[in-house]
């Protein structure tokens, strides 16, 4: 199996997973789960929308949450580029690819470019926000799970390699990948020097299937969950808290009111060095990938989020 | 639904759970689990029965594990009385009983009274063991699931509100018991200050669903189950961790290699006051008792194991 | 050196630690302390008292705050006995003794004995409290260091072992002790099933050195120093986190508005058995005591509460 | 006060701190320390020296032990490069600064570049080193500390404002610093996206006051003290456990056996962003910076090691 081959020059730089903008039926109800039950901070609250971020976040948002009338969805997924001049290079590089990019106003963004990739997800890309103090030390915050920083999505695709491909030309580099009979079937990516920002699983897809923060210890995931409890959103603890093969961190999910999924997870090792080699994951071994626990529930394995107006369809050879 | 009447001053005073006595096919299989995959401290092991404690446990044993080639069973339930009078009590109040009990001899134990309770559970008393230091502050002896010392039985019987009764005669008290439609279906029973020494479940049985270890923190639950996966028996982690509702502790249940099943879990709360209720919980009512995360599989509603030479029977009324 | 026989016959029977009664000069910046800063409970506050509890503590009180205009102090240790007619054995044990006891109205208790030990100390027993919810599941009332249940007391005495053989008598037992040259400096006793309910030191005395808390985890401990921290409390983290060689638990004092101090520590093993020997510490050789960390500065080794009306004197061998 | 200008495009791509190069007396005894007492992996032993790297790193080192018979010192501060270009730029770069840097051959490392800086630390550069497979996953392994990958290095300078200059020009950018009377006194500085890679205090210098080590959770630097107490390394426990205002980590330091010092701590937050303002912390409000706890202990301020055959100076406005 080849995997694709890492872009060390990529054409712009893209620093990191930054933001993700879902859309709710019910902004209390899902003020109440990510806030009160779950422990991220409110940056600010207009009537239609809820700025959300981590303890050790200093820009405006890492969660945008919008009201609908329509069925709830994930209208994009954000990433940050380093400068300005990233954001030009970046709309001149997919336009060339022929993939539509334009600039649009983003409240609480500075510059922002729109654009879908050749799969079909809707991205946002830009290179300031807003900043607000990191709350990192202010422990009277650190309510619940206590997230600190939004750290990856992942991705349900129809063809998890071709994906992986097209992110690896934009710099994105595999730390971590599961093969099936010698095909990979999910790549984990990376900019920021950890293992994840985007993570791409072979499945109906696009659909986002998680958004992940980091948390500080796993006894904070088992707060969360003690917390989501007595709050009654026990119903909404999917899967864990439980232990990654891939990743190795301690992890657990959660189902927002409208069914977006959420991970906390704890903490992850430093990528970054060229010389070092993927590692590989047998799905086939599944003690490997998850040496104890069941296994996930249905659900884990089979819903995720639609992209707005985004129709998704069977993974595909092609 | 009356609760029996506690009984402040029993005829002899039974001070805590003591140890289990256990049957397996294979010694060095069982030692790699108990000792190797969870931490437990080998007192002893002679050719054909291993002795094991937990860290703050200063007598000699509390697992107790013998080789048989018939099929894995318990042979006993131990508990410890105060003195050696309270032995001679308890053969008194037995024989009065029609429970007959004899004086036996058994390695590392002061005298030894064995005598089976009114539902066929074979029990063991004693009032010393040789001792041994505490290795509490031997902190490299803290290994995996660090277990530091015996906690409690749960025990599937024909009728817990009857074994309820049975045990509050002999000054077990009750902490917690879980009601379906105002009729008892499990109650949690204790002698020594926490709130459970012996707990019952109505369920085919006299069978013994599991004795429990205090572990110090969750994160040692979490270590235990890492290497369980580590050392090839991910498969014995049958549920959790999770949190309990009765109780309120952090758990993890494993099933050896014989499927006898332990349960590690994390600190319990004083009992002892003579003014305080029972506290009632609803089985009804699922995420009352348990807030958050997935129901047990069934192996752990089902499977336990049988006592040496007693057969198992339906719940029954009478 | 001969340690005090211990009595497993005691003349009544006291079961635990049960509360303390302090005087301070400000009960809101008792209650900012206690409350805000360490997570206590407050079961009820009156014009002039506050009765506080832990989580898992069912009984009304465990340290009674009551606002004075004299030096703050502590007016009563207060220790529980099992039932009515063991606070009747022990008004007549102490009369024996020439111990004058007498009846008194508590508010928020059952029958109370007050009587000073032969040492000056003001006890004061009771059979029964006015119950509340245990709080011990309601995960949103874990705040700060999550305090559970009043576990002991801590006395600066004049004669340690004189102290100890007084306490044995009533049947408090030897847990551990420490000697310096052959002689006992410190006691370590116990009645409930731990290894700790009262701990006598000597030193210029009688004064209350601290009552402790258990707190779930040693991350609690932590999260009390930091939330302490955010309310303006840093100073009162007086020593620690760190580890005792005693006990082998982890702890943090604090001192409170008054100078009172309170201890939060982790959790302990089990006593009970009457054949497990005492354990000796040397206190000359200090790294078995405190194997690692600074040691504690002045102030804790010689400041303490007084109790109200009581004069402290020397150490003597008297 | 004016902070020194980031530098966004730096003149070769420094990636992240790399590895220590320490002298020390006794390769045995540092083997203990590092190895049995903290958890350090052993990744090879030649006759003369000791490479450690930690659980998370694939890298062969980072810290690398050499026995000598002159006084223990630090040889080296090795920090990464992207690429085998960055190299030569590197060499290019401090060339025409005139700043003398050679080519070297160094045992398990890729092309390695030896240069001081203007201050007389002793770097050294290399773009790979042969890779060993990362050990997050292998349970069993995490030992003591269970150290996951070396952070950073904070060093004492004669002018901690003027190593910020440099340093800013090499693409290090400031997350935090310290002012008294309105002049910097310490620099947190960082490359990999963390908060620090390198740190700078005013003090007699250039000297290494500590390398450090990530560690899982708070829990773990508690372990690490208990084995080296275990393991008659308690004295080597200088400071802490206790919490960092800047970085707002838990934190532990150690001295080895040739008095270095090594501190583990818990997790950091996430930086890159560029519109992120660096945040400043006034020594003056000692209780900002160290919200509680003692002050350390006069070691930790005032001793430091040398580097291999540089003098160090008092702190010098010039």
């Amino acid at each position: 199996m080849n995997l694709p081959k890492p872009n060390f020059t990529p054409p712009f730089n893209i620093t990191r997973a930054s933001h993700v903008v879902l859309t709710v039926a019910d902004l209390g109800a899902s003020r109440a789960f990510y806030v009160d039950a779950l422990g991220l901070i409110v940056t600010e609250q207009t009537p239609d929308t809820l700025y959300l971020r981590g303890l050790a976040e200093a820009c405006h948002h890492s969660v945008v949450i919008k009201k609908t009338t329509d069925a709830p969805s994930c209208e994009r997924v954000g990433l940050r580029v380093f400068t300005e001049e990233d954001l030009d290079r970046a709309k001149h590089y997919f336009e060339n690819m022929g993939l539509p990019a334009q600039w649009v106003e983003v409240p609480e963004q500075g510059r922002t470019l729109h654009v879908s990739d050749a799969f079909g997800i809707p991205l946002e890309f830009c290179a300031t926000m807003p900043t607000r103090p990191r709350l990192y030390v202010d422990w009277q915050k650190y309510q619940s799970g206590s997230p600190l920083q939004l750290d990856h999505f992942q991705l349900h695709m129809r063809n998890a390699p071709k994906t992986a491909a097209f992110y690896s030309e934009l710099g994105f580099r595999i730390s971590e990948y599961v093969v099936v009979d010698d095909k990979m079937t999910s790549a984990f990516m990376y900019r920021k020097g950890g293992p994840f920002d985007m993570v791409f699983f072979t499945a109906p897809g696009p659909r986002l299937h998680h958004f992940a923060y980091t948390a500080p210890e796993a006894h904070d995931l088992i707060r969360a969950c003690d917390i989501c409890g007595d709050l009654g959103f026990g119903d909404s603890v999917e899967r864990g808290p439980g232990r990654h093969g891939p990743g190795g961190s301690m992890f657990v999910y959660f189902r927002d009111p409208d069914l977006h999924r959420i991970e906390f997870f704890t903490n992850h090792y430093m990528t970054v060095d060229i010389e070092v080699e993927p590692i590989c994951w047998n799905r086939r071994d599944m003690r490997a990938a998850a040496p104890w626990g069941l296994p996930a529930q249905r659900s884990w394995f089979e819903e995720a989020t639609l992209f707005t107006g985004v129709a998704a369809a069977a993974p595909s050879e092609d």
